[in-house]
């Protein structure tokens, strides 16, 4: 994959608005994309973006509350007319079964492939702050070309976040070298690529180490998590929620929600380069105060840039 | 009751379009309102129209089918973020309650308050026919001051219409007569109006007869059915579904829905005074051409006005 980009979907935490979504957020790799949460309304926001339904692969819901998950089964019986026929693949926290075989066995959806359906341990819900530091992570294998992980964070139900990493690309080659030491520019370099020594000259004396994929961490709803910065270690993005300000940050303790404080320390403890926020409460009309608290929170020297989501905005991930 | 109308939330079959939504409509009757399907992203045209949440009564499922009712649990959730204490009645086919209930039971809504759920006969669903024939009519008592029967409609699985009746209102008095027979203006009315007979004078002489309230028939998925026809009898307001152009028939015939031919007959045949089409298959970009060919289908003398829903287009009711 070369183009990676994020498009958010919705914003708005717990509830839509008159003009903003619940969240959703698909991970597009261009010629595949994998959307990790699905609140009502996000198959419609889908067919207004660029992306097509048709190229789905995955859906990651990262924990079962309603604004999270009730755009699944809407979205599952419009591919179902489209004519879906490719298995999908659903990971989510447990109990997610249950729900989907229910409407499977009503006639509400009438769906024509088969759903792939992972789902994460939902430890003890109770309890979510032990729960989360217990859990280990869950690999997932390839999804969409991405190595994917699960680790469990730290909300008032089971709530996942995800990190994806990019394959490694070749190392770079270097081509003045590989003449010098008498290398064609054709055959020659395709056979060091493949890792033969040509004319006795061994790959590595022309051709880089393997360059490191692209990492993106997107995380469910939490407090500030251990989970989080293991998550988003040197990620080239993270998508966190972002739901009140500093000053309000009783509510994020009373609803197990994070504040622009919260993201900020996170933020910057994983080094994440590029932070994108979201899920923002209805309370505020501007999020760009969001954005500012989380800025001056950042440690002299942070590098990182901060942005508020916008809903079906493309946030484009460059390579470093 | 005085002011009366209909709300359409979304006019779309099937699935949503980027501009428009699947199934969703409202019966407005000022101090309380009754939604006739729930699909996805009702409760944020609700947010978009007049009308308030707190004033809903009850939800009334036509069918258990994706695009009438996924948006039913986003709706609850954020009625419970309302802080909604009063019961919710809940009018559906058979399978509601399961499908409820499962997700009552996992975290994805946090109800704070009670479904008073009625589940309607679901039949013999492989023989959609004849089971619209042999159901009898259920009568659901009062909502939000209507006087609600459920018939049973022909669709490729159970599926409902609804008949709405306003009650009845006092007769008109007339009160030139009423003084030409040595009647007061004053308290002699108001005894009058409480049907005793005064100085001689019966109420029968000044007052007419009770006015009718208004009936409004809104109906499900089907295809031509019985059942239309007498849940839509001399209907103020019928709502039906025009999926399909009188050219497209086998496509009506192939998923039990109706054509402009259907629904004229059903019009036709019920003497509806006004007719609402919506329920549009994505096919055809202007629904003014399924308008027209219901008018052209109405008998000669007809003076039934037809149109097309438009969504959070309030329809107001009139009084006859």
């Amino acid at each position: 994959m070369d183009k990676l980009r994020v498009i958010p979907f919705g914003t708005s935490s717990g509830r839509p608005t008159a003009t903003r979504h619940v969240s959703g957020l698909a991970l597009d790799a261009g010629s595949d994309w994998v959307l990790v949460d699905c609140g009502e309304g996000t198959q419609q926001q889908v067919m207004r973006s660029p992306i097509k339904l048709s190229r789905l692969r995955a859906v990651l819901l990262t924990h079962l509350h309603g604004d999270h998950v009730l755009g699944l089964p809407g979205l599952l019986g419009t591919l179902a007319m489209e004519g879906r026929a490719a298995p999908l693949r659903v990971v989510a926290p447990a109990g997610v079964r249950r729900w989907l075989d229910t409407m499977l066995d009503l006639p509400i959806l009438g769906l024509t492939f088969d759903l792939d359906v992972t789902e994460l341990p939902a430890g003890d819900a109770a309890d979510p702050a032990s729960a989360s530091a217990a859990a280990p992570a869950v690999e997932l294998g390839t999804i969409a070309g991405f190595s994917v992980r699960a680790d469990r964070l730290v909300h008032r139900v089971p709530s996942y976040g995800y990190r994806f990493v990019e394959p490694d690309r070749p190392g770079a080659l270097d081509l003045d070298r590989a003449v010098a030491l008498g290398l064609d520019a054709g055959p020659d370099l395709g056979r060091l690529r493949r890792g033969e020594t040509v004319r006795g000259v061994r790959p590595d004396q022309v051709i880089g180490p393997p360059r490191p994929g692209r990492v993106v961490a997107l995380l469910g709803d939490t407090t500030r998590a251990a989970a989080s910065v293991r998550l988003a270690a040197d990620a080239d993005l993270l998508v966190h929620e972002c739901t009140y300000a500093a000053a309000d940050h009783e509510l994020c303790d009373r609803w197990t929600h994070s504040c622009t404080a919260d993201v900020a320390a996170v933020a910057a403890e994983a080094r994440a380069r590029h932070v994108l926020l979201t899920h923002f409460s209805a309370r505020y009309a501007d999020p760009e105060r969001l954005v500012r608290e989380v800025r001056c929170r950042l440690p002299a020297g942070s590098t990182a840039t901060v942005h508020a989501a916008v809903e079906n905005a493309p946030v484009d991930i460059p390579r470093p």
